[in-house]
């Protein structure tokens, strides 16, 4: 067996930071499955078969690509951000885990990238500069009850702390929910940062204290950011800057 | 003013993990500063004016920058992994909310990196492939009450981690005394995953169950990764391989 698969991260958006790690990626491979954005992103390259599939189906294309690979294919998994972080590469191992014996010898490979938070972070200041936590606000796949639980223990333990999939059209209550616990637990006005599309040109950053947030402010295109009990904002024509502290007082 | 400074992630080691962004900023800029072996990295630009200093002057470091990015010069900040992440973008803010006021208007951005954490996790599989946090296992700059309190209720919370500066010379005792409470809080035997030399050569990965592990594991030059309750591992001729379910039973 000469195939392989690559999971690999083609960051948020920007070109610019896609790793040349996942372009050398992209050069090598004959197939690349993955939802349809993201493979349209890569689709500039002619020697690639593209097998694009619907959202929600990310075990049956981690077994399609398993069983390429399985026949000497190329393949690379076309993960948005870094496909470690809310992303395919879990997908690929649960497939492997529970599927034919034979795919647990393949070539099998995890290329990181930038993952939201570090771009939206990056655009603010640097608001997880230090303790953070990252939870999926989706309850697809888990209770609504360790959501609420982890957001409890995350403020308690004064972590700043980042949301991916903080809101849905079929999950209009969630996020809702989600600041209501927030707002309860922290008890207090730090900065939440909500950062949609972005790294693309229609970026877009807006700062909010977090007792005047509200739902509507997040789509699943916004990766929301919150900061600790100890984040400061430095006030400047135009937009401030966020950032989190290095030192908390001994 | 025409200057401007750049806190620009280089990641973990393999110049093939730098993003074209930070190159192209490496490319248009005049003065380099940053801890010596970082700078040693980016030392091939003969364009560069190249700035060493010691650890632990970041604020040092950052104030020189913003003086020159305040004379015009364009002035890139080098950070391992992300500049975000227990890096040098909070020092530079530091340095500016406390600094010169003129600092507030300078052009300062900071370039997303792959931080070490994902590049661990990528080079075992996708241990953080669910909610997770991060914690900086330094004392330096913060009680070690806050950093037991926050492993307490990450554990509680069911969180995988990440652990970053586990252990150093000036400080042998402070990871012992971090596996005592992740064994008593955690109470089962997930992996544990160090990770030595993320992305360079000589790159070591090591998955021990958490009640085998030992301080003796972790140096300033791993990062640390441990499981949550639901991490699973995959056995198979060679290292196995370690992933969290993107899934928790309703």
């Amino acid at each position: 067996m000469s195939g392989w698969v690559q999971i690999v991260g083609i960051g948020p958006g920007d070109a610019a930071l896609v790793t040349p790690q996942v372009q050398e990626a992209l050069a090598q491979a004959t197939d690349a499955v993955g939802y349809i954005p993201y493979v349209e992103r890569v689709s500039d390259n002619p020697n690639l078969t593209l097998h694009p599939s619907d959202n929600r189906v990310e075990l049956d294309r981690s077994r399609h690509a398993l069983e390429m690979a399985a026949d000497g294919r190329r393949v690379v998994v076309v993960s948005s951000g870094d496909p470690g972080i809310f992303a395919m590469a879990a997908a690929v191992y649960e497939a492997v885990e529970h599927g034919d014996p034979i795919w647990r010898d393949l070539d099998i490979r995890v290329l990181p990238g930038i993952t939201a938070m570090l771009a939206a972070s990056a655009a603010c200041g640097a608001p997880l500069g230090h303790d953070f936590c990252a939870i999926n606000l989706s309850d697809n796949m888990k209770p609504w009850e360790l959501i609420d639980k982890r957001l409890r223990l995350a403020a308690e333990a004064d972590f700043a702390m980042a949301f991916y999939n903080p809101r849905s059209k079929s999950r209009p209550e969630g996020f809702k929910k989600a600041l209501k616990t927030l707002k309860e637990s922290c008890g207090d006005n730090r900065p939440m940062i909500f950062a949609r599309n972005v790294s693309r040109p229609d970026q877009t950053i807006k700062i909010v204290p977090l007792q005047d947030t509200s739902p509507d402010m997040a789509d699943m295109r916004t990766v929301v950011l919150l900061g600790s009990s100890q984040t400061r904002i430095i006030a400047r024509d135009g937009t401030p800057m966020v950032y989190t502290p290095r030192s908390v007082a001994k």
